[in-house]
């Protein structure tokens, strides 16, 4: 195999690409948050997965097409895709976590999806042998959203050699794109965006320019009354004018759209488009993305809101949503190694995405709300089942998330312990971080230069950072590291040089823009990166919907090594907050009483995974106004 | 006619009524108010829904099955209660406003369905001619649903002499239904809730025991599994044993199924039952209802949330909620004659009701948020169209709903000018009201006995008043009338009484329960029986999701005849609050700023008749947190 080809997103020849991906068999986790959860990729989530998609007939839909089985097809209309999105993360765990039984599964699978592929290339198992069928309703359809995930599929079997024969189904079938879309052709694209990604990624497999031309092109069909310019296509306005994320635009498809787009920035460079996605990213992350990281306001087509409309109940945040968000801003980081992307990057996956999957790894949600009456549970399956695929390729892939390259040194944008050998320019460094994070600030990094040579590491300091400090070889740097940036320490590092790196990690307040009506008058806690929640089971005999907090209540953070597989818990001064019976009361005659109590706050990914009971991120601060300045 | 007969809710022989019903014909409105909104039935709403009922197909639903059309059946499998809510409307305005265009299409309509009846009494244009579909998915097939509008479009055109001949589609319906639903027959209720009403109503019709039987076995048969003890279809638990609106409950499901209910009680008396109903009101109007007497928090399910989860900018409030909120607090009334059920019949009816239909009459609402950013819009007709009918009932009705006798007197619920002549033990008392009510509190009533005899009249004073007095023949009454109350003044009454009733009407504030976390912080205005909102035209310049208000803001009620038809406005002081561009902040860096400015607000029935901007009931109060009393 290779050196350097098990890559999420091969960016290693991309031109616009700051940053070069360092490969996911070289980074070995080894700390108590991800490898854990990673372990139980292997022994639970996949082979829970695929059981699911042998019982539910996913599986089922390939075999009764040569005869192995006698049944109707199965689920939705994209049903393959959970068998791709199945097959794309059991290749990319097994590339560093061998398993027979894993690929005996994953070589039987395979074997079903060569034979279904049709003579012309194209395969879906919906519409197979209904050659009229085809393309009629690609609003609906997801055919080219399901031939994306089996192109990624087979490029994560390739690039980590479970299996190069996949790959050739996938060339059969981009060469049936090809030589069906484009100008001239089918001037349609899929409502569901997502072979876009798919189609760069083809691009830098093979280097025939047809795909990233036709991934392009795709991109450039919305926005031109192919879906009736619904916003909920994002067909509204065409890409590269775009100023906001529409309101009713579904989610998932907004953000596998801005993150192929992003893909073709990084092949391309095109500054208009590049100028759209600056300006989407700022929607976004300014006015319709919860604390979470996670995106979509509105059950109502699974859609992005207004700005501001962030409502905490009724959130939407589907997983899958989250997971693209990671996925977006980790390209966006590739094209520009600006830490902001990297923040959102590491918010989303501690918390809305991290969300979508219970500790014992077998259960699952499909929307993520901030606040929830008991009632709101992860399932060991969903009736869309296109989430629980999903964070599990996320996971199985992590390992490629923490470092990258650049001509002149490495860059780590995340932080676990970890032993990581990464080539730049000809030398093989071995680093290795040693740190509880995100339970604590403190990392200690190795640095282990085959050949002694000068060259940079980047420290990525997290935007929630209170301060940090660096210290190499014991000795503090001077420069006084910026929250939200990357520090470049270069020096010629030397066998078993030392990085300690020590970032403030207090317990935070947090407080919405006063547009966020949802969160008028409340605030949530943070820690690091982890959004915190209350949990009713830790706060008996007090309803957490009822909870106030002052902003000087003393909180503390207390590991609790036994409580949901080990987390920091917060415990802190509240207030249990009660008035009449009534629902409404005029402010005359609402006096809200506060009886002092104590809260415990757990890290919201952990919540809903003991008795079900209420939850809530937002806290009312019962002397928030205080901080309004009234200007005369 | 009989005099007396035009009646909603016939409660004139119910021996568990405390009060007995007015007819519609006899109550002429001549407000500023409803008269207009009646007027505009005639004009306006009830031409456009036969256009919409003529146009959308759901009349040649009926017409093909005659062989006057060729076409598909069309709309959803309910589509023909869309065509008998529009004719038990029409039906209730005929009875007082003549227009022969509208008899003539009523006679049409009405042909029709005489003409699409099967042998057996069994009428459905979705199910005609097909014998072996009938019945056999009563989950979701709405047949008896649809059977129960049948009925009571029926039933109104028989009390309003429009035409007699469709009560007989309407016992040989009913007929039907006895043979085929019952203990040994079939014993599955509909999903969907509304026969029980109309089962009632044909039993007070009719004096026919079988159909209040058939009614209570409908009710008894929930909770048994029928629908998998779904929360959706109020399957969970058996009827009498329900102690709250159970969380995920189609909300106009379970409010159909509890006014039915209550039409049930108002006959048996049963008492396992009242206190079923009165648990669930008390649970309705103390954890889930909206200020507006809106009812249903999630769009998943159209369904209601748990205990005061109650967002705002997805509140899903189905204006046919409202509208079944206001029949069932009207029969909850019926039956105590205590005031608190008319507080929130005349809270809904005025605000989450009335916000259904557009002031030009055309256009609905199907939900009715209390925050939006602007683009949520009345449409002239709606995919599903339940509502625009059903609000048009409503209205049409309305006259019915503003007075009540008991055997010793004449109770008065709702305000507005108006003339009516009411028969009280043989005895024609003409009670006419003036007043400008909502807009004022001040309503001079004159009372015109033909004979002079001793009475009492009750007079509501609204659970909103702040204080309320009351002068008979111009000398005030010592008693010290309470909020949420009726007034009984009894004298012997003589040709040209008058009573005065001042009922403080000043702008108040209004704060949720501390549990509602969408209200955090936040206050509502209402004045009178309505509730404010702040729109965006209304306030150039500042998006109103960002106005804060203090508890010292001065507040003025301002009369503007050409505003929204006529209304009073609110105008006050409030601040513009700003922060930094970040959605989210640190606590330490959050300093709200706050600009003062002018803020007017409408009220809530009236937004989104002009330009689209964003809309909010609940507003920040920068000093709320100054009503915490710490308990230490």
């Amino acid at each position: 195999m290779p050196v350097g080809k098990v890559v999420v997103v091969d960016t290693s020849s991309s031109p616009y690409a700051k940053l070069k991906p360092v490969p996911i068999t070289q980074v070995e986790l080894r700390d108590s948050f991800w490898a854990p959860r990673i372990s139980s990729l292997l022994t639970d989530t996949l082979p829970h997965i695929y059981a699911q998609l042998n019982e539910k007939g996913y599986l089922d839909n390939f075999r009764r097409l040569v005869g192995k089985v006698q049944t109707n097809f199965k689920g939705y209309p994209f049903a393959d895709e959970h068998v791709y999105k199945w097959l794309e993360a059991t290749a990319w765990l097994l590339s560093y976590r061998p398993s027979k039984e894993l690929l005996e599964r994953v070589k039987e699978v395979i074997e079903l999806i060569e034979a279904v592929q049709e003579p012309d290339g194209y395969i879906n198992t919906r519409f197979y042998g209904k050659p009229k069928e085809r393309y009629k309703k690609l609003d609906w359809s997801h055919e080219l959203y399901v031939g994306g995930h089996l192109i990624q599929a087979a490029i994560a079997c390739r690039r980590t050699n479970v299996c190069e024969r996949l790959f050739n189904v996938a060339l059969k079938y981009g060469k049936h794109l090809i030589e069906n879309f484009g100008p001239g052709r089918i001037e349609i694209p899929d409502g569901h965006p997502e072979v876009e990604m798919a189609l760069v990624e083809l691009y830098r497999e093979t280097r025939n320019k047809r795909y990233i031309e036709l991934a392009e092109f795709l991109i450039d069909l919305r926005g031109r009354g192919k879906f009736n310019y619904l916003p909920y296509f994002v067909d509204n306005k065409p890409f590269k004018q775009l100023d906001e994320a529409p309101p009713g635009a579904h989610a998932v498809r907004f953000l596998y759209l801005v993150t192929g787009a992003t893909d073709i920035y990084l092949e391309k460079g095109d500054r208009e488009l590049w100028d759209a996605l600056e300006r989407l990213w700022l929607d976004i992350v300014r006015r319709k993305m919860y604390i979470t990281g996670g995106v979509g306001a509105r059950y109502a087509g699974e859609s992005i809101g207004e700005a501001y409309e962030l409502p905490n109940e009724s959130a939407y945040a589907e997983t899958c949503a989250a997971v693209a968000n990671v996925m977006w801003n980790y390209r966006m980081l590739l094209a520009t190694a600006e830490a902001k992307y990297a923040d959102i990057m590491e918010l989303t996956l501690y918390n809305g995405a991290l969300s979508g999957i219970s500790l014992d790894g077998r259960n699952f949600f499909y929307t993520n709300p901030l606040a929830d009456r008991g009632k709101h549970r992860r399932q060991p399956w969903l009736h869309c089942p296109c989430c629980p695929p999903n964070i599990a390729r996320l996971l199985a892939s992590l390992p490629g998330y923490f470092y990258s390259t650049s001509n002149d040194g490495i860059w780590i944008h995340l932080y676990a312990s970890n032993n990581a050998s990464i080539y730049l320019n000809n030398n093989k460094v071995v680093v290795s971080q040693e740190t509880m994070y995100p339970w604590d600030g403190y990392v200690k990094i190795k640095v282990k230069p085959e050949k002694e040579d000068v060259f940079a590491i980047y420290l990525r300091i997290p935007g929630w950072a209170d301060q940090a400090e660096i210290l190499v070889n014991g000795r503090p740097l001077e420069l006084l590291p910026k929250p939200s940036s990357y520090v470049r320490v270069e020096r010629e590092w030397r066998w078993d040089d030392s990085i300690e790196l020590k970032i403030g990690m207090n317990i935070k307040l947090v407080a919405s823009h006063p547009k966020v009506i949802a969160n008028t008058g409340k605030v949530a806690i943070m820690r690091g990166p982890l959004v915190y929640c209350l949990e009713q089971i830790d706060n008996p005999g007090i309803d957490v919907w009822g909870i106030g907090i002052s902003s000087e209540s003393k909180l503390e953070a207390v590991y609790e090594p036994n409580l949901l597989k080990g987390v920091v818990s917060i415990v802190g001064e509240g207030f249990e907050l009660t008035n009449n019976e009534q629902l409404y009361n005029a402010l005359n005659k609402y006096v809200v009483k506060a009886r002092k109590v104590l809260f415990k706050a757990i890290p919201y990914y952990a919540w809903a995974n003991r008795d079900p009971g209420p939850m809530t991120v937002w806290i009312p601060l019962i002397d928030v106004f205080k901080k309004v300045r009234i200007e005369r």
